[in-house]
């Protein structure tokens, strides 16, 4: 038995219901969304530097422990568990509420909070902040809910070109459409093809997977991100990494002010994840064609008020 | 058999004896070293950007092969290979030929253009050209020739601390005289007292060693720079790079302005290696005392006028 239910949603927007006599950020009706965080110490170098989602008492949306002495802004939640957004209601610390821009539809706004904030902070520090995406290449490692973001919001920044490596023909049609150049990764000769040719690669898949074989398509001084949490140690390639300096790092959401930046970005660029909204009593079903692996890439976004109807 | 016999030596300094008509850099009689490299394409992007040492057809100062219609500059060397700098003569393209700044002793000018670039390089990119190192801490993991060097230019470089991690007590002695914290990083309790510690580690062991159970001690945001060419892949993990936004890269050598960079940056800090000269008889006993594991971590560098002396 789990110490603290699953409850999850981290992917929450909605509109302020009633606000605490300090906050300062918001008032009753703003736009507003929660992430995959709802507080930190606040105190600590990195939540000094809007790098909440690196602090060691960083309290995530649910089935996390408030760390004792915190939580006290949350009735009910001192020395008990968050419980996501799958409710109607959810109390925050205002710091780790989002302004969703008034060209934002509400219906697609949560999803950019773990999705959109995930594949946006590594190409903002290695696109965006390194010059723009001009004579850049990015390659994408896996083409679900993540990958898909991860090219809307590259394409945003101007790249030269994105290119999805998948393990099969399955998804060309959908890089196609999306206008990405596709590379079946388990074929070894088209992957010779591309050696030393991308400048970031972002690898979007959480099970174990080859990357020793891949990152000799990155190109010198390129970085290879890694954003799933593989569960087991994988092996990498010294060589490979000292005689074309490149990097693999990992990264995980991103902070409080870049979780804005990236909602005012996606504003800005009309980007829109692909989304269906779904009724609550079909989401059990939907869970299990993504078990399944039959579910598609897009993201189920549950309109809460069904969730009411269905346990009053 | 080897294709092409190894004749060592790429740690080199002497003086001009003679220059070609299109020479320009340098006068007969300059102070001056050969590094790793003695040529390259010059036309490529990383020619350009000054990172010949990634250029495809860069040629190494030993048992390199030149490619195909290249090497024309080098008398009697198209279509054969590089014999390296155990020798009382090279010729070399003047590109790859390095200015010996007036203050630094010749005998051991030629130990830094191979140890000290390599440990100068991601130095320069991790800590002085991001502000320095005011407020950094640096990790050096192995403390043979290229560790030293890393702690004295760490260490002009003004960061916070240099720790040695090693696999026992027994270069303490010898880190406690260069001003080092020291480490035994087989120890897991100790390992544990340093997490996310760390801002840069540089790790100099080109044998298998065990570097998931390391990159721990990484400060968010810290870079693991591999220096020693492991010659089989290795295991990381995903969750402690994820999860410490930490990043694992190689590097090797350092392209030509870095190198002069380097080699002005030493004489400015007085910058000395350890070192000790030997005569070219001597030669065999320490490249056998390396081999057993014996030989102390200083270079040893050759007087080439003995070699002159045994050959004639």
């Amino acid at each position: 038995m789990n110490a603290f239910p699953i409850a999850p949603g981290h992917e929450i927007s909605g509109f302020v219901r009633a606000v605490g006599n300090k906050v300062n950020k918001f008032k009753v009706g703003d736009k507003v969304g929660i992430g995959c965080m709802v507080d930190s110490c606040g105190k600590c170098d990195l939540c000094k530097k809007g790098l909440e989602n690196y602090c060691p008492q960083m309290t995530q949306t649910y089935g996390s422990p408030f760390p004792e002495g915190r939580g006290k802004n949350f009735k009910g939640a001192e020395g008990n568990h968050t419980n996501g957004g799958y409710t109607n209601a959810i109390v925050a610390n205002e710091k780790f509420v989002f302004s969703i821009p008034d060209s934002m539809d509400m219906k697609y706004a949560g999803v950019l909070l773990c999705a959109g904030i995930t594949t946006f902070s590594p190409l903002n520090r290695h696109i965006k902040q390194k010059g723009g995406g001009k004579g850049k290449k990015v390659a994408i490692v896996g083409f679900g809910g993540l990958g898909q973001m991860a090219v809307k919001i590259a394409k945003a920044m101007n790249v030269d070109s994105v290119t999805i490596l998948s393990r099969n023909e399955k998804k060309k049609a959908d890089a196609d459409r999306m206008g990405c150049e596709y590379l079946v990764h388990t074929n070894e000769e088209e992957l010779g093809k591309v050696t030393r040719t991308f400048d970031v690669v972002l690898d979007t898949v959480a099970a174990p997977h080859d990357i020793a074989k891949m990152t000799s398509i990155l190109n010198v001084d390129g970085t290879w991100v890694l954003l799933g949490a593989i569960g087991q140690p994988f092996e990498i390639s010294a060589l490979q990494l000292l005689f074309n300096r490149i990097s693999i790092e990992g990264s995980l959401i991103g902070g409080v002010p870049e979780t804005q930046e990236m909602l005012d970005f996606c504003a800005k660029h009309k980007i829109v994840p692909e989304y269906e909204v779904i009724d609550a009593t079909k989401a059990d079903a939907h869970f299990k064609a993504l078990m399944a692996g039959t579910a598609g890439a897009d993201r189920k976004v549950i309109d809460i008020s069904t969730l009411t109807a269905m346990f009053g």
